[in-house]
């Protein structure tokens, strides 16, 4: 499988984007080596960054192991929910034809409802999910890959957010209220920092637990969080309300 | 302090760098609203994308607060450690002449290297430290703080790695082995991960407790780690010696 997304990557390797030269560097990535695994990590107008990248970060130094980023349908930089911030997709759609590990990150409701309802990302999710070794997402990325029907009847969790959790119950998975939870091959993980602790059980899975340890190392994720206030069943309504204006009112 | 970064925004806002015109998107933020607090993040080249999006994550939401990514020579995409993948900076370091938060993020130790022992570097951290609010890093960022002279004295942390923490005692700071550290202005975090403890206290000196409790529930940080490896005074010798390994094998 690695050898289709292989073609895919050198052909378009062959092309590196424009910005990519006026900025003067080379095309990320590359050709992969013979026998790499690849992550295909879609990045759709409107996701989370935190979403992609906390379980980038563990993912990316799997030794045989290659992340690729995959825009819906041009490589280049892709806004994040803010607008603020972007992250350069490699690669796209049409580049990457089969990936051993399928990653969907979530994002604000219009770029999940808009990837969530375009016919092309849903096509592309079956496809991929049809020879991939695990088909996963963090956060709302669920309801994308609910709306590809990859989900249905599979134990899945999201965002603790009650619009999430209602889309995902419709898709049919039968929604839990994990951290991460993996069903099959199919691993989702909770709301945008889950995607972390999702990762690092992902990177067991294809790299072995003494590795997956040491990366957890490596991150230094013994997290201390501030407050006591992550998880939506302990929160009190007045917390969840201003947390939940807080994301509606940054989206773009 | 607001106004003169404003202005240096509205300036550069004028001309969005090509690769945002071919992309088809328009330049990300452009001009701050009034009052607005701005933190400038400082993505060089080599930097950890973790690190970065961690903290950006809970601050890029908290009301009246703007993060502007800010690259050390010109503006559009900047290469992560591993070369895989890339952010976009919107400005660069001669467009932003102040800020309220200046957040420093780590790296790989050439990326990290060349950034401290680059005069340019040091001469815009000095210059926007000096109009400060808060002063932060994350992971290996705290060196480079360290390079530009701020941090001596001052009780700080860095990754849990003995070539960061000997680097950052050579520049003065009192290395401590806390999650994240605040002494006076100046808030540093541990390694890669420990941005988001660090952003969320962050986001509570920014905008009050309520607000940084709602974020944290917002991005879901409720930790459950997959393993118990996170800490390196508790690690075996084995697992920290394979997670520097894993670390620098990957750096480009």
């Amino acid at each position: 499988m690695a050898g289709a997304v292989g073609a895919g990557l050198v052909a378009a390797g062959t092309a590196a984007p424009a910005f990519a030269r006026e900025a003067g560097q080379p095309a990320a990535g590359g050709a992969p080596k013979p026998g790499e695994r690849t992550v295909a990590l879609l990045l759709f107008d409107g996701f989370t960054a935190l979403d992609a990248v906390g379980p980038y970060e563990v993912l990316c130094r799997l030794p045989g192991v290659r992340v690729v980023t995959v825009g819906t349908r041009q490589s280049g930089p892709v806004r994040t929910d803010t607008g603020e911030l972007s992250i350069v997709a490699e690669r796209t759609m049409a580049d990457v034809t089969s990936a051993d590990v399928l990653l969907v990150p979530g994002g604000g409701m219009r770029g999940v409802g808009a990837a969530a309802a375009d016919p092309a990302v849903q096509n592309w999710i079956r496809r991929i999910d049809r020879g991939t070794t695990w088909t996963t997402s963090v956060c709302t990325g669920a309801l994308i890959l609910g709306a590809a029907g990859v989900l249905r009847g599979v134990r899945a969790t999201t965002h603790w957010g009650p619009a999430a959790r209602t889309a995902l119950e419709g898709y049919g998975a039968v929604v839990t209220q994990q951290r991460f939870v993996e069903h099959g091959k199919i691993i989702t993980g909770a709301g945008v920092s889950a995607g972390i602790d999702m990762g690092l059980h992902l990177a067991s899975r294809l790299s072995g637990e003494e590795v997956a340890r040491a990366m957890q190392l490596g991150v230094e994720y013994d997290p201390a969080p501030p407050f006591d206030s992550g998880n939506a069943a302990k929160a009190d309504e007045r917390t969840k309300q201003l947390a939940l204006k807080l994301l509606n009112d940054a989206a773009v």
